[in-house]
């Protein structure tokens, strides 16, 4: 495949400009520009500038509003809800990040309810961010549905990612951020592009038998949860705090309403932060969970969630990134304003 | 197998007395006899009577304080702490009960951390009753390293559960309780008693070999987490959370300071309870709910995680449960002081 070569802060003006030629502000622009330049900084390409033509294309087809302006409620002490304005994630979740992280260090525990929002990112770079802030933090939002309940055949939940972070103070935080179905949604689009089988547990076909085709589960099938009847359980607890308990969409309802334009779909996300200050070991918890990680990678093999990406950041930062020629081409189009 | 009949009222005086023949005050022996009922109630066997003999042993060898005071401490605005002095987990449980439900309440987010006990139980009894109270509610604690991180030989994370409990005003709540590992321990245990296999998956053996021979998984191999390195990373999360974060052992070191007398190890757990009526859909939560749920049941084949205890308290409020009649000798002889 021919890439090119690309800056970080290229990379952040390019997506930009993309985003400001087609109606979003300079503030909406900003923020999912930084969302995407971290992705391609922590080399997730799949949430970074190749996502780009879907937050444009649900700017033209006027489903997302560019000019979002997040609006901030109290809804209990504990409790912060964010109405993102029928916007994308970003700025919403900036707007909500202060007022989370101080009800979290004075009660220590808080929540953060976003809604109405477009979420077409990666869930870690929210719970990072408060990690960084010394806080532990979950992050659950719900999607389309494709996956289907244990001994069902209708898909009904999304594939529903959740994410935990852990604050190390003066090093980097401990992040995953894991779908609810055994593979992502586009790992098994390209495997039906190129003609690829999926493993056993992606996915059933119509019948509802268990298939390694991605096409089978693609049409009229649909996606399994990872480990069964488990990750199932997960899917749906994601639909009822994304969903029900913050007042926004269940994935089918999110479906219903959605135009198809290839962007994501509107919806809720819950975030928990806790802050381990007001726990029962203010001083020594770090040093306590590093006990563990310690005995983690003593253990030859194993790495801890996210290294990958925490490695990335040192090469990017220096050498830029690679972007895909076809991909950098559509960029510079929608740039121009095509 | 022959079994004994008994009613519930049987199987809680008989549970009362086996403790309180062996040290266990009144209110301590009730309350454990509160949860092993409920789990006989519920045709969950393996949290019921069956784990009195694991109880009693951990009194007579002294490990656990059949006279413990849980003491109560308010951490912060939003964050309960209970020790629970060394004695088992349910009186502590009691203890936190209301104030973690008042302040879920007040604040629309609150924690509860219990420290210094022995959780022999599963955590579905905890996480519903809160659900009872109109809250939502996880449930978190560690146990003894019997799970390898991914790619790795060395147990270090317990099976390390993990419940939600989502409220049904009007109805019985949704409940999930599911630990991290594939299968229970007790579950390899018996399957190598019986000489049976266990499926791929379950675990490993020294060499760090995928094995179905559970000897070779207990006899220094290791457990798998459900779904590999998803489930993993929730074990781990369990043991930032109830370990960590709480100020409590990780699961190596409650391995290392216990007596191995057959009885649970000492150690925390976690509850975070939320109210959806502080949240953004206070009147419209539980119905909004419903409709997922409804649509999880109109796909045929699907049931709602825990309809099946729900479905056992009809038949054993009115029959009685029956009992092994080797495990019920076991318990007369030990409400006799034996």
């Amino acid at each position: 495949m021919k890439t090119v070569s690309m800056s970080l802060d290229e990379a952040h003006a390019l997506a930009t400009e993309c985003l400001t030629r087609h109606g979003a502000d300079e503030e909406n622009a900003r923020a999912v520009a930084d969302i995407v330049t971290a992705a391609e900084r922590d080399l997730c390409h799949s949430h970074g500038l190749f996502r780009i033509p879907g937050y444009v294309a649900s700017l033209k087809s006027g489903k997302a509003n560019g000019r979002a302006v997040p609006a901030i409620t109290e809804l209990a002490p504990g409790v912060v809800r964010v109405d993102g304005g029928g916007g994308f994630a970003p700025l919403a979740l900036e707007a909500g990040g202060a007022p989370l992280i101080e009800r979290a260090r004075q009660n220590g525990i808080a929540a953060l309810a976003l809604n109405n929002i477009y979420h077409f990112a990666a869930l870690w770079p929210e719970t990072e961010a408060l990690a960084e802030e010394g806080l532990a933090a979950f992050a659950f939002t719900a999607a389309f549905p494709y996956v289907v309940a244990p001994g069902g055949r209708t898909p009904i939940f999304g594939t529903n990612p959740m994410a935990f972070a852990w604050p190390r103070p003066g090093g980097h935080p401990m992040v995953f951020d894991q779908a609810s179905s055994t593979m992502a949604r586009g790992e098994i689009m390209l495997a039906a592009r190129d003609g690829h089988s999926v493993p056993l547990g992606a996915g059933i076909d119509r019948e509802g038998r268990d298939t390694t085709d991605p096409k089978a589960i693609l049409e009229g099938g649909a996606q399994l949860a990872f480990g069964g009847y488990k990750g199932a359980a997960l899917a749906m607890m994601v639909e009822l705090l994304a969903g029900a308990l913050i007042g926004d969409k269940l994935s089918f309802e999110a479906e219903a309403v959605d135009n198809a334009d290839g962007g994501p779909p509107v919806g809720g996300e819950l975030i928990i932060a806790l802050d381990p200050a007001r726990f029962g070991d203010a001083a020594g918890f770090a040093a306590h969970a590093d006990l563990l990680f310690g005995r983690m990678l003593a253990d030859e093999g194993v790495r801890l969630p996210g290294d990958r990406r925490r490695k990335a950041r040192e090469t990017t930062a220096r050498d830029g990134i690679r972007v895909p020629e076809s991909l950098s081409r559509t960029l510079v189009a929608l740039a121009a304003g095509k």
